[in-house]
């Protein structure tokens, strides 16, 4: 199969060093966050739209109060922007991203890129998508063969996604770029009882998350298995082996809808949901604890670790894994629901009849607070195990100080 | 002021050579134009989608019917994409574009991609936008310096007209990549009257064109002044001052919105539009002419041309402007009214009621034929006087071969 590593210099670096920084985005989008140019914001909305420090986490710039004062509206710095509309109570909501490969195989690169988009509006809730632009660039560095065999490979892949989250790809625009990229727009109009709003979080709520961490940690480590100096740093901690199912694992976890979490995110009542992405689960978790209406902090107790990738980030002094900050790509939904409903939530989601491999667990509480999130001093590291993994890697990963991961976390 | 081209190697190629070409898009896009896969089309749409190689024009990517039959849908492949919505007879139009910097200066360059992105929705007579998502990178080969002086003018030009075309940006997506690039997404949610499909040009309508041609020309132009090689090949034809305000006449068009054009579409009635940008005027009209619902073609008698843009063009051999194939960046619409509404739309669009610098050329007719378009052999050339031009190059330009831009344009 054609990889997109194939031609030298087509492939950009890691993405999580592509994304600008915070603070250095603030500086950027000066000319969109002077509040004198900025409307004023309607005050029933204001608690619902963030400031210029978290408008900017996804690029998002500025405020919008809607023409209707009864619909809700949200600027990014959370995942989707909601657009109160001048019809009949319905709202557009829309979302975009894109992002640089980071996995070989071009057709689950289309597919995580899809994923990824859709994934902040199932972070609202939202189960449909009405119309998916696709953007992609085609890298000047590969030669006319090379292209010809990735990029319809990356188009059928995030096409395939999107016929998965029941929609299609009806446009978009493609270029010529030094380096690939790969990413799109995610549009759907929906009445109000279509979308949770992330902002209703109540002390006693529980943290569910539904996707293992570590999905940056495992693509970098799967790349460092041909770099001799960086694989140094950490082949005393992991096998090739290891490092091949981890990336295994990680690929299908991004390549994974979110929407079956989304849906039950209506039938458990769930209170605010994010997803994790460039920000690590500290960085997201932080970004919903600000939008909450009530006065709550989030405490994150337990890290579901693809196996290997948190002894990777130890090892190798670089993700941040354990402090919450490592980078994932498509990462899962972050749920507040009630606690009485989070364990069914987690159980209900692992049926059969929603396809395999979709998992769940509880990672935190909502506590009383002043809207921050943190991770407690020595977390719990819930060792994902890779489907894949044979017996002999499953004994490795059993040892003493790890729990599998088919066992019920405790708080 | 701080300019894009500050940093060696954050300019990217001239635009034109970086969108893909037709056919090579058609290949990349093979992946999403296997018609076994395609939901069949309900008959009653078929005449308004294109086929494969329509589809693929501006990077649009298959059919889709919507739910609902009574409704129009349109892929891309025209300039934006119409999908029939759930809720009370609404159709999301959609839209996106992205590229590299053609200005120097900035705040312009923002200006230019977000009339460029919106011109898509004016092409058929959308005068409003519900919302407007920024696409961003910013260029790794620039310092840290550069990019915050270029960055914040990029945006804020990008944001002012959204502003004026009564939309504000409310998200986006920032990366880092080797070249900048600007772009956006813009969505609206409308009832049927409220935009007019590109479908029903007939016999007798005339053609309409709202910007004059050889933007590119001039952008290109504009650069070869520190280029002696390539300014060597043009210095007999054109001045460095009639560079400069050709260049200064580009830019002012290109980031001059087509929202007063869209908005006139409806008062005269017209039957069909689409905007020209990186196929030409020959390209786009080929393209409006295979959507046409009536056995007709469109022939193109007149160019209006930046003055000596054209010469410019024939002395390079390069851009092929009097064939209609020069990629225009943010053109004017080219539309299809009633012949008696035409010279009506030209007159009432110079209005001061509009603002300055609206300016419209009768330029072809429509006549019976098999959805084609064709420029007749020696087209009239219109050459269009900058608005800087003093008296000295207004006399240059008024040379015998030459008509005034002020005289109305006989077919």
């Amino acid at each position: 199969m054609a990889a997109l590593v194939a031609a030298e210099g087509s492939f950009g670096p890691a993405s999580r060093s592509c994304k600008v920084p915070q603070e250095t985005l603030l500086k950027l989008l000066e000319g969109l966050t002077r509040p004198a140019l900025q409307p004023p914001l309607q005050p029933q909305l204001a608690s619902l739209v963030g400031g210029p420090e978290e408008t900017a986490q996804e690029g998002g710039v500025g405020t919008r109060p809607g023409p209707s004062s009864a619909l809700p509206s949200l600027s990014i710095g959370m995942d989707s922007c909601v657009i109160p509309l001048r019809h009949g109570g319905l709202s557009l909501v829309q979302t975009t991203d894109f992002f640089y490969p980071l996995v070989e195989d071009p057709y689950m690169m289309g597919r995580i890129a899809c994923a990824n988009v859709l994934s902040d509006l199932y972070a609202m809730g939202i189960t449909e998508c009405d119309n998916m632009l696709m953007l992609l660039s085609v890298s000047q560095s590969m030669s006319e063969k090379e292209r010809e065999k990735v990029t319809p490979l990356m188009i059928k892949g995030f096409r395939d996604a999107a016929e998965e989250g029941g929609t299609a790809v009806t446009g978009g625009q493609t270029v010529v770029n030094p380096w690939i990229i790969i990413g799109g727009v995610a549009t759907v109009v929906c009445q109000q009882n279509e979308f949770i709003m992330p902002d209703s979080a109540v002390v006693g709520d529980v943290l569910v998350l539904t996707k293992p961490l570590g999905t940056q940690v495992a693509a970098n480590a799967h790349q460092w298995l041909d770099n001799p100096e960086k694989w140094n740093k950490i082949k005393m901690v992991v096998s090739r082996e290891e490092v091949e199912l981890a990336y295994q694992e990680a690929m299908f976890n991004m390549a994974t809808l979110n929407r079956t979490a989304a849906g039950l995110m209506h039938t458990f009542n769930a209170h605010a949901a994010t997803d994790i992405t460039g920000f690590g689960i500290l960085g997201h978790s932080q970004n919903l604890a600000k939008q909450q209406k009530n006065e709550v902090s989030f405490v994150i107790h337990n890290l579901p670790i693809i196996a290997k990738m948190a002894a990777i980030s130890k090892a190798s002094g670089r993700f941040g894994l354990l402090q919450g900050t490592s980078a994932e790509t498509s990462g899962g939904l972050l749920i507040c629901l009630p606690r009485e409903q989070a364990a069914r939530f987690c159980s209900e989601i692992k049926s059969s009849k929603y396809g395999e491999g979709h998992q769940a667990w509880i990672v935190g509480i909502v506590e009383k607070g002043n809207r921050t999130a943190r991770i407690i001093d020595k977390p719990r590291v819930i060792e994902v195990l890779p489907r894949g993994a044979t017996a002999a890697t499953t004994a490795a990963a059993l040892a003493p100080d790890n729990s599998n991961a088919a066992a019920e976390p405790s708080l």
